[in-house]
Order: C-alpha cells, then structure tokens, then sequence
C-alpha cells in the first residue's frame, strides 16, 4: 500500500477537515463531527437537503455541500454508514424552518441510521422529515427489485437536482418529488480495472487478475454482473450504455444528462476516451445530451475504473439540472 | 498495463475528441487537428490565449479553454510537443485582431515549435506574437538559473490570469504583463509515488521501488530533487511548502493562491489530507489564502503523487484570478 496518508485511521476525518480548510467562503464544519454545513446554513424558511454515506468517495459527501447543492453533509468512516448522532446533528443544524430532507445511497447501514435520526427530530423536535434512499445501479438488482438497487456516482444527479429546488424555495413535498423524479429517472452502471486498499488494514477488499475487469462492480467493492478479459474503451462504453438506455427506457428524441466517473486511479485521459465513446453511442441512438459531466465524482478509494450515468430529462429536471450550482466539487455557472 | 483506452496510438487524439463531444456549448475542434477552440472565438478586438503542449495531462491543455480562459489550445501526441503547423493554426483561428499570447510550459519542444509557429504567424500573416515559456517548476533548476524551469502545474495560474486579462479587454502588452507577472510569482515542487504506463509502448517510464518516493520529480517523469523513503502525507506537504515559500519568498502577511495537484492515479481523499497539512503550515506562517484548488488539473497519465503549488498574490493578480471562468476543467462563479 502507497498512500499520500498519515495515520490510516484518520484518512476520514483528516480529508473532511482538508475539504473545510480548502473552502472557507463555502462550507464550514460542525465542530467535533463530521458534518460540513454551508456556510450561510441554516437558510430561513428553505428546506435542508442533508446528504451523506461513507468515506472514501471523495469528492462524495461533504464536497456537494453548498449554493444551489446540499445544506449539510454526514460522513461516517471509510465506506462505513455515520451513526444516528451525527446525522441528527447535522439536520438539526441545517434545519431552517421549512423541514429536512435526507438523500443518502441505498445500504442497509445508512437506511438504518438516517431513519433513527429522523425519528428524533420529528419526536424530540417536531422537524418534519423525508427520506430518499437512492437506487441508480442497474447491476445492483434486476428491474423488478429496483427498490433494492444501491446508490453511486447517479447520486450526485439527485443532490442536484434536490438542491436546485431547495434553493428555489420549494416545499418539502415539492423538493421530495423532484428529488424522486431524478432517481427514477437515473441509472448508472460501472467496471473496476483494479480493487482498492482499506487504509486502516492495508489490504485489497477483492483480487482482479490482471488480464480480467469486472463489470457492474460496486462502489465499494460489491460483486458485479460479471467479469470479462480487459475490454477496449469503447466496448465498455458501448455495454454500460446498452444496459443503461434499456433499463432506464431510453428511446430516440429522449434527453438526458450524462456523467462519466473515475473510481479514484484512473485518470481524465482515459475517462475522456470512454466520454468519446459514451457521445457517440447517443449520437448514433439518436438521443440528445444537455450536459455531459467528466470526472472523479464519486470514487472508490484508489479503485481504477469508472462508472456511467444517463438522467432522463423532462422540463423540469432539466431546468434544475442547469441551475447554477457552487460547492467545492461540483460548480456550475448561470446557463 | 490495465488502461480503458482503444488504440494506445490513439489516446491523444480520441481524449480531445471525448473532451470536444463533452462539451460542445463551450469549445469546438478545428476540423483535421488537436486544436480546441472556445466556440465563440474568435473574439473580434479581444487578445487570442494559446495554449498548448503534449498530451496526457489531462485536463490541460485542451479543458482549459472557455470564457475567462485560454481562447485556444493545441496539443501534439503523449509527452510530445504539437508541431508548429498545428499551433498556427491555433493561432490563426483564434486571432480577433489584436495580437496573440502563446503561454506553454519551458520545454524545449514546445519553444522551438511555438516559436516556428510565431515566426509564421508574424512574417506571413502580419499578426503580432508574444511567448511565454511558464516556468513554475523550482524543483528543475536552482533560483539562479530559474530561466531554464519547467512547466508544471502552476500552468493552471498563469493560464487563469492570461485569461482573465484578455477577457477583461487587455492590450496584448497588459495581458503578456500580467501572465509574466503571474509565472513570476507562481512555484510548484511535486512528489511521485509511482511511474506511468505509455500507452504506445506499455513501458513504465521509470522504475520507483515499493518503498520510495521522488521529491521533485516533473511531470514526465523527469528526474526530481532526491528519493525518499514512503513519508507522510504531512512530511511531504511540509517539505513541498516549505521549499516553495523560500523560493518564492513568501513572508507572514503575503497573500497566496493554492493548488494541490493530483497526477492522475492519487484519489482525491488523500489530496485532501495534503490539502489539509497545506493549509496548516500557511496558517502557522501567517500567509493568508485566497483560494484553494484541490483536484486533477495536470496529470501525467497514470502517475500516482501530488505538486502543491503558491501563487503570491498583488492587487492585480488576486482581482485576475477571482474573476469568472467556464472551460471544461476550470469553473469559477463570479465571487
């Protein structure tokens, strides 16, 4: 294991006050927890979108906290659900009034915890709040168990999405049924070249041969759909893609928003040589792109790899798709 | 070598056109060529910003042109100066009547080949040119021979501020200034923890035992300052701070601009803990920051390490570098 570290049981909360540290005019931390609030929280009369999950996906959680994106983020250890307690703290902090609502990926730890939280803050504090686990990998679970479904770097959509309409002043109700919308309406599928290191063990969390890739792996490792010799770019890109339009209902004249992920090791090169092959997969299918995002948006430690999205736009998720947006991962400028 | 590419001969050319199908609302390609253009340029009576260089540094070169940005860029194969046809016609697509900046990291390639193109550009069309080699790297040559640096990271800076100055309607003198002014006060040192694959050849470009790292190294694997045993990510960010301060002669009260580098293969939590130990030795000198910038804006390919580099900051330059920018791999809102 080499790693840019210092005490590996420390890589979590040591990148959260690296991330704090970075961005002052953005985000501040709630002291003695791992929560990042935005700096102007908590918004009067505005919903909180309260994000979080485990560590290791950097620039997930805490860097999608900000103008336009999430109130507050709550992250846990490496790849590990934050327990109730912090999670309430950072509602309670966010909380402007107008009700919370939590959007976290789909593990059994993180539904497990954010519903203890919010059952304080409706019991002890009588703040409303929604829950929306999410569900965007398609190789998590077949389609007619899709409420199973793990979340990934489709997270970020539903962050932003749920964001935009936070920060347009609309109600709880409005910005759950926006945020809903985006999940239903995102899929996301992904291929590990290689496994990643735990830092506090020092140990791989699954062997790859080097001749072999594994598709529809996990963002932490959970096994994929299959595993294949090392495709070339553009046959991967062309399998995810496949799986994704159908699954999703993609057809010709459809628009969506792509995201082309790094898992952590790979790098924007070969991200934009997948990018290339994603573009022209949709060209030939005759379905239109707004955005096309390219980058490390939800990694997996050091895991080489990379995931791809689609959301299936209607007016109004892609009216709160372009909404300008501020946060130390994600930026976007009036369109 | 586990890459997801297609043709390793082709890596460069299908990277620019992945970024290209990207983002077609910011940038165009120039038909034949690796030049990427914003796709309003040229700018009528506005200073044309070219930059350019070898392939493989993802996002630069090509990902930062946009508004506020550079207004073209040309790049030639992997490590591999553009030749001077190409950057001619960089230049002349980009040109909108009052003279053009080339901005290229010093190697001897680029300045032979951007000076081909200058003198082409000057002789046969009447269009006046101003260069400048971006010298940032101090781990390359010692202060008294500053001259003969390396490029690396600190690029991004120069490039920001080049931009900024020409969108705001500099003269080519003023803008030339200001980017000389920005080289000038801007200084990188890296460390790799690992070599990187060429595509084409499938050879490491060095070989670094499992144990060490380089302090110093450039971004082509150039060979850096000394080797090291694995330190930690504070020893390093130590180490890196406290060489840039003394070259630059960064004093308690001074204002820097930050950026913390990935080369292509350091997931971004462990950029956030050198963010954070950066952070930490500014705030024990007393140097304010400005801004930070944590993220993968030079790689070298595959290359696992990190550059931390300082901008000093005057009146002008802070003014230069807050001002908004939209290319593909740079995103600032007005602040």
């Amino acid at each position: 294991m080499k790693k840019i570290i210092n005490d590996p049981n420390e890589l979590a909360s040591e990148a959260v006050e690296g991330l704090v540290l970075a961005f002052p005019h953005l985000i501040r931390q709630l002291e003695g927890a791992q929560v990042i609030l935005r700096r102007d929280a908590p918004l009067a009369g505005k919903v909180a979108v309260v994000i979080g999950g485990g560590a290791g996906h950097e620039p997930m959680f805490a860097g999608y906290v900000g103008r336009g994106m999430a109130t507050a983020s709550v992250q846990g250890n490496v790849f590990t659900s934050p327990p109730p307690m912090p999670i309430y703290k950072a509602a309670k902090a966010a909380h402007g009034g107008a009700g919370v609502l939590f959007l976290y990926g789909n593990y059994a730890g993180d539904v497990l915890n954010f519903d203890a939280a919010a059952m304080m803050l409706q019991e002890d504090d009588n703040i409303e709040v929604m829950s929306l686990p999410i569900t965007d990998d398609l190789a998590s679970a077949p389609p007619e168990r899709s409420q199973e479904r793990r979340g990934i770097a489709g997270d970020l959509f539903v962050f932003k999405i749920a964001g935009a309409a936070a920060e347009a002043g609309g109600t709880l109700a409005e910005v759950t049924t926006a945020a809903r919308r985006a999940n239903d309406q995102t899929r996301s599928m992904g291929v590990a070249l290689s496994s990643c290191t735990i830092p506090a063990s020092g140990k791989l969390i699954f062997d790859l041969p080097e001749a072999e890739i594994e598709i529809g792996m996990g963002i932490h490792g959970e096994p994929g759909t299959y595993r294949s010799k090392l495709l070339t770019a553009n046959e991967i890109a062309n399998e995810l893609c496949a799986r994704i339009v159908k699954d999703l209902s993609v057809k010709s004249g459809d628009e969506v928003a792509v995201l082309i992920n790094g898992l952590g090791a790979t790098p924007l090169s070969e991200l934009f040589v997948v990018s290339r092959a994603v573009s022209r997969f949709l060209v030939k299918q005759s379905i239109a792109v707004c955005r096309t995002y390219v980058g490390n948006y939800a990694s997996s430690l050091d895991m080489a790899g990379c995931s791809v999205t689609f959301m299936k736009l209607d007016a109004e998720l892609k009216k709160l798709l372009l909404a300008p947006a501020e946060s130390p991962g994600f930026v976007q400028v009036k369109a």
